[in-house]
């Protein structure tokens, strides 16, 4: 078996389609209504990338509109840039929401470089990495 | 930019190392500590997939060793198996926890077949499709 895309919770489907598309350059590549879970679906895919993310959106009365808290299970959605500090800037100024400047992060073995990290409209954190 | 990775936190490295490998059949490509964050990383890669998941832990003292929370941000993560019903069993008998027994699903175009689900060790759902 295999790890084959990751599924997000969002609040409000058209909102967050916008962000990953528009902000973060996502394509979309498909959107369906979900009978079962009284639901909605919609697949993204960065160009490059064969990561596809879900973005899932359960309507009133669904079993799975649980109130929304964004919670710890997902850390973070990693995306790789060619410059971290313009591409925050350029979200930044595109009114995406600062979770934690440009700084510079090192592991045990080596330097890792500038990281930023910018919160999709769920609170979700993104980071942005060279 | 691209979407790269996924990041999710985890409550004890080692038992969701175990889970992630001997479970779902992840390979283990690399483990860090993160001084700045007072952390752990360690990335899984499942083989034939480019996708890599990250497992973030914090040690106490960490900024970011908040009171863990699977919560709603992450919906589920989803695996690709060739036998829905065989792998949910095989899973369940490893001691896997339940949290949807296999059943059809469909959208509002097709059938999509069964799904199943089960628990990591950090309570984040597993979507077993086919």
């Amino acid at each position: 078996m295999r790890l084959e895309y990751v599924g997000i919770r969002v609040k409000d489907m058209d909102e967050s389609i916008r962000f990953y598309t528009e902000l973060l350059g996502m394509k979309l590549l498909d959107r369906a209504k979900i009978p079962t879970t009284k639901g909605e679906t919609a697949a993204l895919q960065s160009p490059g990338s064969k990561l596809v993310l879900e973005l899932n959106y359960y309507e009133e009365g669904s079993p799975f509109a649980t109130p929304y808290e964004a919670g710890d299970g997902l850390d973070h959605l990693g995306f790789k840039v060619d410059d971290v500090k313009a591409e925050f800037e350029n979200l930044r100024r595109k009114g995406a929401t600062v979770a934690l400047e440009p700084f510079e992060e090192t592991n045990d073995k080596e330097a890792t470089g500038f990281l930023a990290f910018v919160q999709d409209p769920n609170g979700i954190w993104i980071e942005l990495f060279q």
